[in-house]
């Protein structure tokens, strides 16, 4: 039987996939299961949006250009210069997902062998992009005691070598609700300055930050980054679109555009539809986004509030994004996150959590944490965080007599 | 300024891209431009496909499954029993279009290094996959005498090496509109086993075959390649839904399959609403089809037609797909497709064709050559043939007077 590659066996699997099966099977034995495990939102997407995609006039479904529409890259351009971000509509490439966005940018700047510097915990894909493009995640921690702030920028020096071809930001942060303020960004803007290294910026979370003592700073507004910063967006969870497909990359070096260009050229163009639903979305009253950001603060509050009776937990208010990233009082996050699904609920409910370890790269980082997203409504997430509670004392007793029997055997 | 990398350096530029601003400076100069150069047919996609997205009850538009929605998973199954291929839901994983599917599948059977080969003139994105993947595209060349029929089976020997993981086919063929008899694909059959190396098969054309004499045979029919043959497979064509953006992978190979899962998994989701379409797509009555393939069948017939009244001209019938590759009796295809644009036109309508360079990876070949896409209606064939024929006279009339005007001074 002929054989997949190194690289095909090397791909990780999605780090909850482990637990779907135990998931689906709480389902069928009608325990109601509270989705804490991921970033996909509850919202409602915009009407305009939706209703553009109706009233479509689409006769012949062809394929839209490569960059995508100029009408729209026109107006992810207004959007942009809104954000205090310069961008025109030629250095925008319209992609299916931050995820392609994600992947032109690895196959424009890196070759197999190449490395690319990111703070963990981060954004799991992150390794399966790289597996993908044959290149190495050279990982720096980032602690839950500081918050997930950026490290030294000694820990990053240290890291670059002739290999290294970028640094990793996810600005807000996923998993860690992070937002770097304008200190660090122009520490990393100095180094990748200094080292003539590319700042990749994952800035798919931008709209989403709740306190008015922190401004999301972009890694184009005005750092003096023109060459060396590359945008990767998405209208995924700004308009809770994640299903469109839709995202960006946006830089001012031309070659990278260009390059980036290329890739987009080879898989045609990005759906149409779902450019439609984009472009008319742009149209969404402010209205819609101070009722979400409002929503997700009150949800944010309520969670690290209800965290907080947990004894033993470690827990920090999130600064943005919308997912909070938490040190349970347990021996081992995937045990019990399986363990939850498979054994216990309350009032026929119970919760799926993303455990922590699948957000770090460094084998044995975050086996006691788990990712929390904020997606559902207050009284889920309230009735959610007490199942947990209810759940690590049971568990941990459990755990504890296992030790015992296994001592007095 | 930080580089580039050498692979996206190397990644070719689309080959009509050099093109694209004459034609739109004929247009700019009132010119009207009969587009023979791409592959975006004017067929009206089904009305079942685009009432079902008019339709959608989606209010929050979330990611779908990451193999695609089980519902047209399940439809697909069904289409391919219909069709003689014995497919289960979970041999499909849904893509966005069939480039996704190419790009799954090499990222699942390849390595950087390694090789695949590919029987020239071929889809010219097969170049840009292979060189996103940093593999090798080792030719045979097809010859345009043979009507680009399979070279013999010792070609395809004497290249195989360690490092070759897999055939790769075009059926129909794009550019060439060759359909491999079943003896051909007999033939691949053998030689994939015993080398134990993939057969990939691209047929995202399948039901684009004209004549009662040849009927379109799948790899996974009846060859006994279960473990061996993987299936590009889209709704680009079939329904006429470029910007869609939705095709398959197939395979009976679980380890290919659960490969592909995990790129799958990376990107998210294909794009919902185009799922949403191309699952009602499939109630596409049979008179849809019968009229369509009647319709290809016209144009094909009138365009050689027309072709043969061009002195020197080299054509074949084109048996499937919906493009012919002709040999024209001109120096170089390249000067001529842009001189077509920059100085001829007729009654103020001119021509905009793929020179032949760019469906082959060794140099010189296909430099006489070029692909015209019978994607326009028999009128505009038969104008656009004789603007042809008009050119090309004129274009050897300067030719030859440049070259005697050379040779004189
Ligand atoms: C940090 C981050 N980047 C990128 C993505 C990719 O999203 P999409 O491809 O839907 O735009 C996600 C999705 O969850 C994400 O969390
Ligand atoms: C031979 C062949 N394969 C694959 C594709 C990719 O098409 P899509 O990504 O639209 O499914 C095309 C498009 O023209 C093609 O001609």
């Amino acid at each position: 039987m002929p054989k997949i590659s190194n690289k095909g066996f090397k791909m990780p699997e999605s780090p909850i996939r482990k637990l779907v099966p135990y998931a689906e099977n709480a389902k069928k034995k009608g325990i109601e299961v509270f989705h804490l495990n991921i970033g996909q939102p509850d919202i409602k997407t915009p009407k305009v949006a939706l209703e553009a995609v109706k009233n479509n006039a689409v006769e012949v479904l062809s394929y839209s250009q490569s960059a995508g529409s100029e009408a729209y890259r026109q107006k992810l351009a207004d959007y942009y210069h809104k954000n205090g971000i310069s961008l025109n509509s030629n250095e925008i490439i319209v992609t299916t997902g931050g995820s392609e966005a994600l992947r032109f940018t690895l196959g424009s700047i890196t070759d197999p062998g190449d490395e690319i510097i990111i703070s963990e915990p981060f954004y799991a894909n992150y390794i399966a992009f790289s597996t993908a493009s044959a290149i190495k995640i050279v990982p720096i921690i980032s602690k839950i005691e500081d918050n997930f702030a950026l490290p030294s920028i000694e820990e990053f020096e240290k890291r670059i070598t002739k290999k290294t071809k970028a640094i990793l930001i996810c600005n807000p942060g996923n998993p860690t609700g992070y937002v770097y303020s304008k200190e660090e960004l122009q520490k990393l803007a100095e180094i990748v300055k200094r080292h003539d290294i590319f700042l990749i910026a994952d800035e798919v979370y931008r709209e989403f930050v709740y306190d008015s003592s922190v401004k999301h700073q972009s890694v184009l507004s005005n750092f003096g980054l023109e060459e060396h910063a590359i945008i990767i967006d998405s209208v995924s969870k700004r308009y809770s679109m994640c299903g469109a497909r839709i995202g960006c990359i946006a830089s001012k070096n031309k070659e990278v555009i260009n390059t980036a260009l290329k890739y987009a050229q080879a898989r045609l163009s990005p759906p149409t539809f779902a450019q439609i639903a984009s472009e008319a979305a742009m149209d969404t009253p402010q209205s819609y986004f101070d009722e979400v950001i409002e929503e997700y603060k009150e949800r944010r509050d309520t969670l690290v509030s209800e965290l907080n009776k947990i004894e033993g937990i470690k827990v920090n208010t999130p600064k943005g994004a919308f997912y909070c990233l938490v040190e349970l009082p347990i021996d081992n996050a995937d045990n019990f996150a399986q363990w939850l699904l498979e054994h216990f609920s309350i009032n026929n409910q119970t919760v799926m959590l993303a455990p922590g370890a699948g957000f770090y790269s460094t084998p044995g980082y975050g086996t006691k944490q788990v990712r929390i997203a904020y997606v559902l409504k207050k009284e889920d997430l309230i009735k959610a965080v007490n199942i947990i509670k209810a759940a690590i004392s049971k568990y941990n007793l459990i755990e504890n007599r296992k030790k015992h029997f296994v001592k007095t055997i």
